[in-house]
């Protein structure tokens, strides 16, 4: 594998993280996961301007500008032979950098920009969910920033493994559904579509805002909103979105079945037509 | 600067963390802090232990037993010379290691553990400090763990700055008092001492568990409870504690003075005895 480090590609196993970068220190830094559809990245634009804003709310420049981030990514995929496949996945992981013992911030931070590539599997037909232990903090000031610090969402995504399901659904500490380990939620509340607000603590994600965005085109209405647990007990179906999977229903949650709602497929199939004109127009 | 990275010493800046390092990428590992005088680890075991209990808490395995550890601690202190500085600082940092894209956890961990030496400043005599934005998550698993998701505590930290202050007190989501940025509070209520209880969301420090122990020795009552945030405008006095700085007393929180408690002097004298003690019988 050869990954992308401060402005130079060189295979993985060459390239050095120093140890006092505060990114692995600290987990004081960003990230950005991102889908490649035959060497083109998906909302390319709207990922990089999300790590800026991260990257503002955290004190940190990016250190390269957004035409050298994307060129990056487009050498990276070549020198990995992944510039053909139908899917990809992309990774820009931002940090503050080395630093001196502390949490204080370094006076002249050099931040670190580590791009990796990998294959990416088709996403699955349909997952199912636990409720897992962790709560999401929906009143921490990184919680709507894609920070490193996944332990929770980790140890989440572990629960689930360990009760035969293949997902972890996060409530926030007011008792309000949030999110999946790496992904959002929408429920069917009837035929209309309700996914935790940004005030739940959620990552606002990409894929997200363009179901946001899809949804009322095709006569669904979709709501953000705060969703209590006894709601999830009586829902017309759910499904969850990220980048790298775009949307998966969920099958089941707690053991119980869900419905496969009809107007899942149709907004699904939708969302790979909007995918399909972007790479077009890219 | 010489480090000591799984079994190795070398220069930091000829170390290498693998750009995969599950630590940098999600925060998924922990850290221990411990001060040194003169060569000898203060509670060396006790951070171990404790390292140990969170590593089970997340399913890692620790890569060395603790005399290996031991060991590693007074080798790096040699290779730094800091075997007879009469204060220094060691980090220990465990992550799950180098894995493949996603949450789940490696097949087959090989966890890092890196161990970085510091020399280390005497403490100061007072800190004033702030009340700041970021809630500690008292219902997350990992609130209870030295995990590496920093960044809320960095943000706290530069906050104080940034209004003058030198630290940050951080509440956690229920309204309760937990800690500083990296480090543990008490409050004077008469004469009587009080610390946020470890369901508040704290990180139970190894010098707060010696203060809890030696304040009754001294004719002092010591209650772990919650503390609200109106008790803070009519407390006697506060400390923090930490195994770098030991007991320093608050001189101010959001600009207001706060009283010099006359028993803190005395069992700040009683907490350097007892460290005396630990290094001559270490």
């Amino acid at each position: 594998m050869i990954v992308w480090l401060n402005g130079e590609l060189a295979p993985a196993g060459e390239t050095r993280i120093d140890p006092t970068d505060r990114g692995f220190l600290l987990g004081d830094g960003l990230f950005e996961t991102m889908l490649v559809r035959r060497g083109r990245v998906v909302f390319l634009d709207a990922h990089l301007l999300r790590l800026r804003h991260g990257a503002n709310a955290i004190g940190l420049a990016l250190p390269f500008d957004p035409a050298r981030i994307a060129a990056a990514c487009t050498a990276l995929l070549d020198a990995n032979r992944l510039a053909d496949a139908p899917r990809a996945a992309l990774r820009l992981t931002l940090t503050r950098g080395p630093g001196p013992r502390g949490l204080a911030l370094p006076a002249d931070p050099k931040p670190t920009l580590l791009i990796t590539a990998a294959s990416a599997a088709a996403p699955p037909a349909g997952l199912s969910a636990i409720v897992a232990t962790p709560r999401r903090n929906n009143r921490s000031p990184s919680a709507q920033l894609k920070a490193i610090a996944y332990l929770d969402n980790v140890l989440a995504k572990e629960e689930a493994r360990a009760r035969g399901a293949e997902e972890a659904l996060m409530f926030n500490i007011d008792g309000h559904l949030a999110c999946a380990s790496a992904a959002n939620i929408f429920i069917w509340d009837g035929d209309r579509l309700i996914t935790p607000s940004v005030d739940c603590g959620i990552l606002a994600g990409i894929t997200r805002a363009a179901i946001l965005e899809l949804a009322p085109d095709f006569g669904i209405e979709v709501l953000e909103d705060r969703i209590e647990a006894t709601h999830l007990s009586h829902i017309g179906g759910a499904f969850l979105t990220s980048s790298l999977m775009g949307m998966v229903p969920l099958t089941r949650i707690d053991g119980k079945a869900l419905p496969a709602h009809p107007e899942t497929a149709r907004l699904n199939a939708a969302y790979e037509l909007l995918l399909d004109a972007a790479e077009r127009n890219g």
